[in-house]
Order: C-alpha cells, then sequence, then structure tokens
C-alpha cells in the first residue's frame, strides 16, 4: 500500500480562485485535511464518501498542533489513501509546509505540491493595485507578522522592510501592526506611507482600508482582530478602487 | 456600448494552473488580448467565435508596444466587447499592469482584476522548496532583472538583495544574472549561496537546475538565453526533488 499526499493551495479563500489543478486533486482524494475557515465551497469540490477532517481548530500549543497534522498526513497516507493536504492562499507562503513535507518524506511517502494564488496577489488585485510597477515598485517583498508564538518576529531586516520604494506585504500581521509601524517608523519610514488593509479578500466579508501606516497602527491597536488579513504598505499605487 | 476589461493572471505556464474564474472569464470574453507564449491550450478555454489577438509579437520599441496594446485595449471594449487581456503569471507582478489599467481608467471603462499563480509560487512548487520558513526564510522578495530596455536596474537595494537569510525570486533575469551575482558578491553574498534555475515550469521543456548564484552566472553568460525563467537564490530549503 503506498498513499500519496497532494500539498494543495486553496488561495485567498474566494472558491473561484482555486485553480483547476486544485479541483483535480480534491475530486480524486480519498482524504481531505483542511484548516481554512473559508473551505466550505472549496470542500464541495471533494468527492462524495471522501474523508473530510478539519485539523484547524485543535486546542493547544502551535507546535503540538503541527505535529498532530504530520501524523495525521502520514498515518493516513500509510492507508494507500490519495491524501489532499489543503493549505489557504500558496502552500509555499507562510503556511509551515517544511514541516509536513518533511514529516512525508521522512515516512518515504511520495508527494507534490500545487501551487495557488497568495493572499497578496488577491489583495492587489481586489484594490487594483499591482504589486510592482516600472520605476516606482521594483521589488516586492513578503513577511509574516507572527512567529510561532503570534508575536512580532525579533530579527527582520528592518531597514530592508522600512524602503519606501518596495511594496511590503505582511501575512497574519493585524495583532503586530502597531509594533512593527512603530518599528518602521524608528527606521525612517515617513507616518503618512500609504497601507492598505485587505480582510477576507473576495469573500461576502471583504473589507478594504486605504490609509497610512500610521492611522493603520491607531486603528488596529483599538480593535479587536478576528478576520484574517493581508496589509500592504510602501510603493502603493494610486487609489483606484477602494 | 459600454464594453469591459477583465485582467486576467493566466498562470506559470501550466493550462492547470488557471484558475476558475480565470476560465470563467475567458469563456466569456467577446474578445481576447494575449501575449503569452505558451498560451495555446489556455486560450482553448476562450468560446468558438471569440476573437483571439496576439499582442506579444510586435516588433519596435517596448513603450510602443505597450501604447499599442493599451489603445487595443480602448478600441475593443469601445465597441461594447467584454474583453479578456490574459497576462502570465499574476497580472500584479512585473507585467507591466499599471500602464495598461490607467488606459482604461482614463477611457472611462470599468474592469477588473483577476490575480493568479506567480511564477515564484510555481517554481517553489515543483522543486518542493516552500517560498517561506520559520526561522529560516522570513523574508521573500521578488525583482525583475530587465528593466524597460532589458537592462539590470541600476538603482535596487543591492543590501536588502544581498541577504542570506530571505529568499529572493529574479523575473525575467536570466540574461542580467552574471551583472547580479556579481553586484550581490561584491555586496558580501557568498559565492556559494543555493540558486535555482527555473524554465518553463509546468509544461513539457521544464528545466529545474539546483547551483550556486555563482556556477549559475557562470552558465548563464555561456547560455543562449531562450526559454523564460524564474531565479530563486538565498535561503532555500534542502534540496528535494531537483
Amino acid at each position: 500500500m503506498s498513499g500519496f499526499v497532494s500539498f494543495v493551495s486553496a488561495g485567498p479563500g474566494d472558491p473561484e480562485l482555486l485553480t483547476l489543478k486544485a479541483v483535480a486533486r480534491l475530486r480524486a482524494a480519498d482524504v481531505v485535511l483542511y484548516d481554512d475557515l473559508a473551505a466550505g465551497a472549496i470542500l464541495d469540490h471533494a468527492r462524495k464518501g471522501a474523508t473530510l477532517v478539519s485539523v484547524g481548530k485543535r486546542a493547544g500549543q502551535p507546535s503540538a498542533r503541527q505535529e498532530h497534522v504530520s501524523r495525521l498526513l502520514v498515518d493516513y497516507a500509510a492507508t494507500g489513501a490519495g491524501v489532499v493536504r489543503l493549505k489557504s492562499g500558496d502552500a509555499g507562503v507562510f503556511s509551515r509546509l517544511e514541516e509536513e513535507v518533511e514529516a512525508v518524506r521522512a515516512a518515504g511517502i511520495g508527494y507534490e505540491i500545487v501551487p495557488g494564488v497568495t493572499a497578496a496577489c488577491a489583495a492587489g488585485a481586489a484594490t487594483g493595485i499591482p504589486l510592482t510597477r516600472r520605476h516606482t515598485a521594483r521589488r516586492v517583498q513578503f513577511i509574516t507578522g507572527a512567529d510561532a508564538n503570534g508575536e512580532l518576529p525579533e530579527d527582520l531586516y528592518w531597514a530592508a522592510l522600512a524602503d519606501p520604494h518596495a511594496m511590503t506585504a505582511v501575512y497574519m500581521g493585524k495583532r503586530t501592526f502597531p509594533k512593527l509601524a512603530a518599528k518602521l517608523i524608528a527606521q525612517g519610514l515617513s507616518p503618512d506611507t500609504p497601507a492598505l488593509l485587505a480582510e477576507s479578500v473576495g469573500q461576502i466579508n471583504q473589507r478594504l482600508v486605504r490609509t497610512t501606516i500610521q492611522k493603520l497602527a491607531e486603528q488596529l491597536a483599538a480593535e479587536n482582530v478576528t478576520a484574517t488579513a493581508v496589509i500592504l504598505y510602501g510603493a502603493l499605487a494610486a487609489d483606484h478602487s477602494v
């Protein structure tokens, strides 16, 4: 018996932003492991009779949860099942893909990675903002605002992040953005640098807020952070649709 | 008569990496403007009778070509047509989306942007390399190796690009990579820094080469550059599948 694991990118939450390959893998899967709150319409592509396993709400420490997911992947595949591990956004961007791939490899199980639409690209498209622009935004960079403990990583390259000529996307960064903004401003980035908060892109509760890094930091410091979001700041193009 | 323009991301070339939304827009389009050499199987989604217009091989200067594409978009939409402007990869990443959006807006024509799978994500997935990893690759950045004249941009942030703790993806950078690598090494990045050349990802002529920045620079200096590629370098994960 040899199973197979497809690490499948589900895109930013809009079911229409699944790729054809992701749909094909969902249709063929015996088992689907998912942790996306917005997975409803996406999981509808799984065949009737497939085993759907939610792994997103397990209590306890992140590392314990991660080990549990890796064990489940190996255990299901060891039964000979075709397993889809659904990851939100692009599986290779801030999704802890590495740990799960290592576990599957260590168990001698075959796997593939199906890329997808990452949240920064979806946020830019929803707002009408290209992530790159000739002359004015020649570098785009993605960081996470939450380390394994949910805190802003301490060892980021602050000067590179405070570059007003780059477009920066911050994943999982709503809660720590006030701290990040303070670091950026201390590095010399103007408090008036344009920023965009993009929540639940392409979903019914989509929210796009065009503001500045300082105002966004003040707003988020006062807000109860719930919905997932990506924050863009820096060399943002003209404000078209927000 | 009021037409509409959908700027549709076609993904990295593998027809299976189209999104469902891209397929729906292609099916509904009256006119499709495309410039992707690999567009064959992707264009098959257009309905019979749709007007397919190649804009990718026009002779002359890039700026003249760009103006021509913008004029075509406006002219077709002005007839009341539903126009799809197909862009390879993600439309917001190094595709000169800005100029075309401005032209459409200036003409008072409605538009949307459909995001897609960008080449760096596809290259990482094909190779089994997550673009980000906890602790070791917390920042990912994309640059272009070709300015409007096809040369390496002069004003890049070299220190940020020479950061061994970031994962960097270079788009359209094969021809200028020897020059880029020399700049990075002069900035202190080790010549032995891992690099990956990913050509024609997901297509029949896919080529993945795992090497170092110095060796890749030597190889590309001696090579006739033809196929499109993305180059990854920096904090690359363990070499799994190449």
